[in-house]
């Protein structure tokens, strides 16, 4: 079932919002005949391209699934009929899969049909895996990744506002292949102001990522690279209530206009992310500036944070830190992670961890 | 030599302000017959207890040692003389050392008696290795080693000032082996008011550190650690001009109390660096607060910095990240260390770097 774990996660970025799922066909003496992911958006599904590679050899072996086997025409046709007619005795799932359509029904169709049925094999590893896809099915809400970018002393620029660059040429390739994968880039206007960002990932992806500006006041330059790229690659701006007006001329050149209610002084980021869900955003990236992430971490809408720390010390009561927003009062109630990871990027540091209260 | 080198390390917080110095004897055959390190302030060199271990199977061979052999009567007779009693042919030394009474002087008498004599083999590990001891010979300052525990977003505090604890037990661990091995803890007056710490290493290490507290004002608290615990383990106020008499009750307790030249808001740290050096301290360990660290690096006095980052996001815009003070303008004249080292400790990550311009 690791296998098949390690199989489906090829699919990243090229599924959602679908979930990513490998499988693994054994013979019935027990030696592996075929095995699978789910590869595309619209494409087979990982049993059906396991099954294919197996063929004849299926009949009476064991299929290994990170989730369970559809039982619905969607795209395709369900799993679970290729599952019956590729003739296995038994079905190992690593999860039951809640989408409404499925949820327990493509499992019921097998057991109804004698094939023994076993669930919650390295469950937690299928579950962390496809986390994004379960947060967005059970909340309508996409997973949020933040991702800075600072210096040891956690400033995320110099006092006058020089960023460029903290962290080191190899991180910001990681980032552009982050960048690749997700369904939005969301950045607040002074990052728009400070650095005209162009938000594109460079190699380019298995995705492409709608750019979204966060601007409550509707204020933002007239001359960018977003702006003037806006017809090519998706730019969806949110704004305050009322505000959209002052956008025309970004209308005019392709950009999407959004008015959210206002939160505190800016906008309401829970609403900004239920929109994007709504299109079946799986994986929204936040890249800043503190504000935005001040209002992510204050509405605790954030599940996962990669941070680069590069060895370099900037210094500065007035230097810019990652996170703004009110923040926690007590260092016991900050979200946290038991089990971040830990990588050496050229000379920097990149830390990955799933938040949780 | 890299094996000596290992061994020298050995000696770190025992021997300063003397070198760490490691030597490896090989008899003629080439076999490894002795080996040695500097073990303790005033007691036998590397060489001496490297030459007992190998006895007469040393004569003839090879002598690697980490630093020049001593040529001078200090605590202990010259290392040149025991090196021709020894009866090796060949000395490799990985470096000379500076030490005014040597300064050569112990390689020349060797090669004056006619022995081979090789001067820079692993010369970059060994001059890492005692950059401290080397530091203090050259400039008259101690090593300045900072050390903050901060959350992925950079802060050290909530924006009420809660601290305890940002980092795991495991890190504070190894906080305290650090603070076994230098020679002064070095705080602000701030951090004695918020967090009343004592400063010590628990478990006690090699060497036992005074306890240094700068306040320019001269304001400090009536009642705390610091000042009950003066007696037993030196606590020195680094005040104002003018100040001191402010502090009689701390005098009273025990602390000494030193008058330096303001600087800007503060104290000037070189000021209060140079004379920690004139003590022979070798290292000094900062432990903030911001203030501390902000004057320290603003100027350039912090030769390495301990930077636990612990797998939290605290968030607030009006949180204190590690070091304030005026800062850098740009990046790229920022402090920086080409070959930070990370390490995970528990949950947390440990970056040390060599900070240089």
């Amino acid at each position: 079932m690791k296998h098949a774990v390690a199989l489906a996660a090829k699919g990243r970025g090229a599924v959602e919002p679908n979930p990513m799922v490998g499988a693994v066909v054994l013979a019935a003496d027990g030696s592996l005949v075929g095995e699978g992911w789910h590869q595309q958006f619209g494409g087979p599904h990982a049993e059906v391209h396991a099954f294919a590679a197996a063929g004849e050899r299926a009949r009476g072996g064991t299929l290994y699934v990170t989730l369970e086997p559809c039982c619905h025409h969607g795209k395709t046709p369900p799993c679970s009929d290729a599952v019956l007619r590729a003739g296995v005795r038994r079905v190992v799932a690593a999860m039951a899969d809640p989408f409404p359509k499925v949820a327990g029904g493509g499992l019921a169709i097998l057991r109804a049909a004698g094939l023994e049925v076993t669930v919650g094999t390295c469950e937690a590893e299928a579950r962390r895996l496809n986390a994004p896809y379960l947060k967005l099915l059970q909340t309508g809400l996409p997973w949020v990744i933040a991702k800075w970018a600072m210096s040891l002393d956690g400033k995320i620029a110099t006092r006058t506002g020089d960023s460029r660059w903290i962290s080191g040429e190899e991180s910001r390739r990681r980032v552009h292949e982050l960048r690749g994968r997700v369904d939005a880039i969301m950045v607040g206007s002074g990052t728009v102001f400070a650095d005209d960002p162009q938000l594109t990932a460079r190699p380019p992806g298995p995705r492409r990522a709608a750019r979204v500006v966060v601007t409550a006041s509707g204020f933002l330059p007239k001359e960018c690279h977003l702006r003037a790229t806006a017809r090519d690659i998706p730019v969806l701006i949110a704004t305050g209530p009322g505000n959209a007006s002052k956008l025309a001329g970004w209308a005019d050149d392709g950009a999407e206009i959004l008015e959210f209610p206002a939160q505190n002084a800016g906008l309401s980021a829970a609403a900004v992310l239920t929109e994007l869900g709504r299109r079946k955003m799986t994986n929204v990236l936040a890249e800043g500036g503190a504000g935005v992430f001040g209002t992510l971490f204050d509405e605790a809408l954030v599940d996962e944070a990669w941070v680069f720390v590069a060895p370099k010390v900037i210094g500065g009561a007035a230097a810019p830190s990652p996170v703004a927003g009110m923040g926690e009062v007590k260092i016991a109630h900050a979200l946290s992670a038991a089990d971040a990871t830990v990588e050496t990027i050229g000379a920097d540091v990149l830390i990955t961890a799933r938040l949780t209260k």
